[in-house]
């Protein structure tokens, strides 16, 4: 019945052509069927190369140069505050300032979300399998805002190998009536769970998350499974 | 580094005036200094006897007495579709139905949010420290859904003894540059953890998430850290 969620420590600092599951692989700890990999999305978008030059020639120019990063990363702005952006990515994201983001990246360098996060874990997933011999899931995590409640919480941004969306519509509950709503996020309680135990700035860019449901692994994916169509959505 | 989240089973059904404390210091486990148990919204309401009947006469009757419960749980009504009302709770939590929710209580009742979830975290983190000598901290969960993002996820809809949000902001990224808004919601994100254990309808109304950062345990309030006024929300 328990979960356990262990750091993998000692990667060091992630760049552009890194084989993330040699590196995940080679950190340890040792994997087993069924565990699921939460891996950062800033090492993800590194090891890809989604990081754009900023410049370095003073404040404004930094700002500017932000600003035309973000807008080619919004299908549309939701909202404006000042300096920041509320938007919606090409995927579907609804984040702050469409997931450019200037922390834990070289000075005068931004990370960009990855261009597919789920095909992003199923690379991990693949190279984990073929380098370890096991089948494990993995999430690739990002931190968010979210409406109505203050704080940031990690949500998945891809996954493969476990479902994104775990659907318990019709389960009896413990009285024997039916439940009417209970589609779980499960990718996104993951990425939140690994949280925390890597924190921020601590140099650990990902964890493992042991004991999930067996029932949950199959093929997922975030795009698919969470990201809500405008259509749909009550407030867009 | 790890954290470890473990099952509390064997607690059983729930009733009005149950002290939930001694439910769960005898089911284990062994509790220890600085574990977070964590406790669903459900078992809290009715140990504490927030259960209104709704009746049992007939489908219409019960549909109309759920939306008088409703609009007697809602500050405010911020969308409706066809049955579904997304409300804010006189508490600030904007959720389904203001919390009104029929599922996994008895027949002809439903069960509303508890009236101060920070104040049964404490009453419960008090009965522990009482029964069992050891200094733990308490998140009340519930299960809410949240735009954008298909899928329900656990929350905190109280605390005590931990941090709602843990303010990372001002500390140095790995790079030595400044994170400017790292302010995570550590107890929605323990809230989300715990739930990967407790799942739904499988009778374990709690866990205890073991191994979190010390630093965070300090008194804790969901209403006073989490809850965002609608003043500074851009989404209402």
């Amino acid at each position: 019945m328990n979960v356990e969620i262990l750091a993998v420590t000692g990667i060091g600092e992630v760049v552009a052509g890194d084989d993330l599951a040699a590196l995940i692989a080679a950190a340890g700890p040792a994997l087993r069927d069924n565990d699921c990999v939460v891996v950062t999305q800033k090492v993800v978008s590194k090891a890809e190369n989604r990081v754009a030059a900023i410049g370095g020639d003073g404040p404004e120019a930094i700002r500017e140069r932000k600003r035309e990063l973000i807008e080619g990363e919004s299908a549309r702005v939701l909202r404006r505050r000042g300096d920041l952006v509320i938007a919606e990515t090409r995927h579907g994201f609804v984040c702050a300032n469409a997931g450019v983001d200037l922390s834990n990246v070289a000075a005068g360098c931004a990370a960009l979300l990855p261009v597919d996060s789920d095909r992003s874990a199923r690379r991990i997933r693949d190279g984990l399998r073929a380098l370890t011999g096991v089948e494990v899931a993995v999430v690739v995590s990002d931190t968010f805002g979210r409406p109505w409640r203050r704080g940031l919480t990690d949500v998945a941004l891809g996954c493969a190998g476990i479902g994104a969306v775990v659907d318990l519509r019709g389960t009896a509950d413990a009285g024997g009536r039916e439940l009417t709503a209970t589609e779980v996020a499960v990718a996104d309680e993951i990425a939140a769970a690994a949280e925390l135990v890597m924190g921020k700035a601590r140099g650990v860019p990902a964890a493992v998350v042991r004991g999930l449901d067996e029932g949950w692994f199959r093929a997922g994916s975030v795009a698919a499974e969470i990201v809500r169509s405008p259509a749909e959505d009550l407030f867009r």
